[in-house]
């Protein structure tokens, strides 16, 4: 095959997380060919993701405009996860059943009370719950906790079993999933033009999509100043059980109703219950490089902060513990669209935000390669937003880059 | 095959633990036929344990009796391992380094004197360490550390590569390994004459060895008042480990040059390094039936006190945690030997302390199946001594009991 030939497929997506695959689920949905190519897809950041699905809660740390795209992917959740479980049949653990905030010492909610600020200054218009009403609300909650904001809105899902629906809905609806890394992006007359994998063949397409999370920085190949600035945020998890006894005796299944996301002495965590009787407890923020071990301190620090909200947690089997490496950026927002390099959108960068903001980047992105048309909601996430490359979004994709 | 042929072997052992294993090998190597039936060996209590090899530590929780004889298997240790060693090729891990028992605040301290106190009554001298002279020896251990006793002779071993070696060693000898679980102790005309398997086959042999842990205790089969006082005490360790990188920079592997064994707030903590970087942490004793649950609180709680002495253990890598259930008894100590029911041999209820415990066990249990005459070290851990068959080690095993 020749790179100059007519390209094999419409799509070729650089990475199977959540991102990867449902921009490749949403662009076949469209009759788009779609080529994925990952060798372990959904390992990633998915792996140790937990899944909440909380853009008012992220608002605490985030910028306003992070705050209205995953507010606008969490009104998309319902619909997506209707879509992939009718496409497949399989279960993606989605829940729409609310967050609670909680602080537990005074100047914690010193701290609750300045997020609901950040938050009422959003727009947004939090319950504010007592001490009491905490305990009402989630009765497994030590009772030294001070008082919380509930976000009923807010969900969550199962980001392994997402990835496993998506996986197979991108395949059901013509995808095609190669299990190899890519080792270079390949450009052809001033634009990218395909892929070469692993075992030194090469793939070409209309459109290259990068959304290798952090890996997406060091992807070989690339025109100088191109590729985006992630670097691997470490991300610890556990994931704690009730057990069916526990459940029978009425406690209810991962011990919490709704996500519980915590301030404990300063330090954040977030406890999220799954139907399956499973409580994923998050998460450390590690920048330690390409680092995926995980430590004793890591599980320690969220034992003490989990156990400190709610003691109970301590009767729950460990069932394991993983770290993930997030695609961070340097203002914590995704990258998301084209870059001076015609044929590359980039899909990447977000962070802590991956499993969120899944249908809105695979939605507008599916978009784009059926249309040409770049999203509006892209505005704030040019990869030229960062200095060097600042106009490279204003550009037309058309023009050309540099290119190896 | 019928149960009044000639005995299809000479020994069968009900068990493949290290208890088991060692019998099964000592014996072998005299000569005996020997059959050992375990569906999984090594996979009980033997899995979970950290191969402390502390007889002084040991004593201060324990009897005379105990401490006696767990010097006396001490003492046999590097000639079971060298032998072991040669016989297999295979590593068992085993150490010579000593053990530092530390106190972490005063009331620690009182009570560390107190088990000096115990230790010397013993006849042991250890030697007294100052806080300055225990951060010498152990350069990792917290400031905080008040003080500490060092038993210079005490060892350690890798129970997983002791329980791979033995049963190498065993077949090597010529034991036969079946992995069935024994539904049935079988007895003929008053005496325990074989076992019936999960498979429903039987197997006859002169003697039988019941040497199954805490499962010794429902053995079905034998007659009332002859199954050992034995129940499963769960305890849960974590195996954490030091990276290359980090021995590369000095630190000795797992952080430790010798076991260290701590007393935190009250709270008995051990720490066991190993060559391969391992550091293996426990234990807690839990009451709670045949449970093998890992647990939150479990985890939470021997990273709390292990962290509290070697603050360094924060940045080790977590390796896994699992839980084992001992066979503890009424006081504490094993129960080796005869009992009332002919032709039946017990090795069980060893505690914590069967890693420890395995060479003398071995040795007086295969000399005994030899030569027919019980070993006096015994006579202290006799199945007699819990009152109702009290007299049953005294008596002679060709006297009958009554058999089902």
């Amino acid at each position: 095959m020749s790179v100059d030939s007519q390209p094999e497929s419409d799509v070729f997506i650089i990475g199977g997380g959540v991102i990867g695959l449902a921009i490749g689920w949403r662009a076949a949905q469209q009759g788009l060919r779609v080529v994925i190519a990952d060798p372990e897809p959904g390992q990633g950041a998915t792996h140790a993701a937990a899944g909440m699905l909380t853009p008012i809660a992220e608002a605490a740390y985030a910028e306003r405009e992070i705050f209205a795209l995953g507010q606008d992917s969490l009104r998309r959740y319902p619909g997506f996860a209707t879509d992939l479980q009718a496409s497949t049949g399989l279960p993606v653990g989605f829940r729409h059943s609310g967050t609670l905030q909680v602080a537990y010492d005074t100047d914690d909610l010193a701290a609750l009370a300045e997020t609901r600020q950040l938050q009422e200054s959003f727009g947004v218009h939090l319950q504010q719950l007592s001490a009491r009403e905490c305990r009402d609300a989630e009765p497994m909650l030590d009772p030294s906790v001070r008082g919380g904001l509930l976000a009923a809105d807010d969900g969550s899902v199962d980001p392994r079993m997402l990835a496993t629906a998506l996986l197979q809905a991108a395949e059901g609806a013509g995808a095609r999933l190669v299990r190899q890394r890519v080792t270079e992006v390949v450009c052809t007359a001033g634009r990218a033009s395909g892929a070469r994998l692993a075992d030194g063949s090469m793939a070409s397409a209309r459109w290259i999509v990068l959304a290798a999370g952090w890996q997406s920085a060091g992807m070989p190949g690339l025109p100088p100043g191109i590729a985006p600035p992630v670097r691997p945020v470490k991300g610890q998890i556990i994931r704690l059980r009730t057990t069916p006894a526990m459940t029978a005796s009425g406690l209810p299944p991962g011990l919490l109703r709704r996500t519980v996301r915590g301030i404990v002495r300063g330090s954040g965590v977030y406890l999220v219950p799954r139907d399956s009787g499973e409580l994923v407890v998050g998460a450390t923020q590690e920048e330690l490089g390409p680092d995926t071990a995980v430590t004793a301190g890591g599980i320690w620090e969220l034992l003490r902060d989990a156990r400190t909200l709610v003691p109970g947690i301590t009767e729950l089997e460990f069932a394991d513990a993983v770290a993930g490496l997030r695609p961070g950026t340097p203002d914590n927002a995704p990258i998301i669209g084209l870059t001076e390099l015609p044929g590359l959108v980039l899909a990447t960068g977000h962070f802590r935000a991956g499993v969120l903001l899944a249908p809105v980047t695979a939605d507008t992105v599916a978009g784009f390669l059926s249309t040409g048309v770049p999203d509006p909601l892209w505005r704030a996430f040019a990869a030229g937003r960062y200095g060097a490359g600042s106009q490279a979004a204003a550009r037309q994709p058309e023009e050309e880059a540099a290119c190896r």
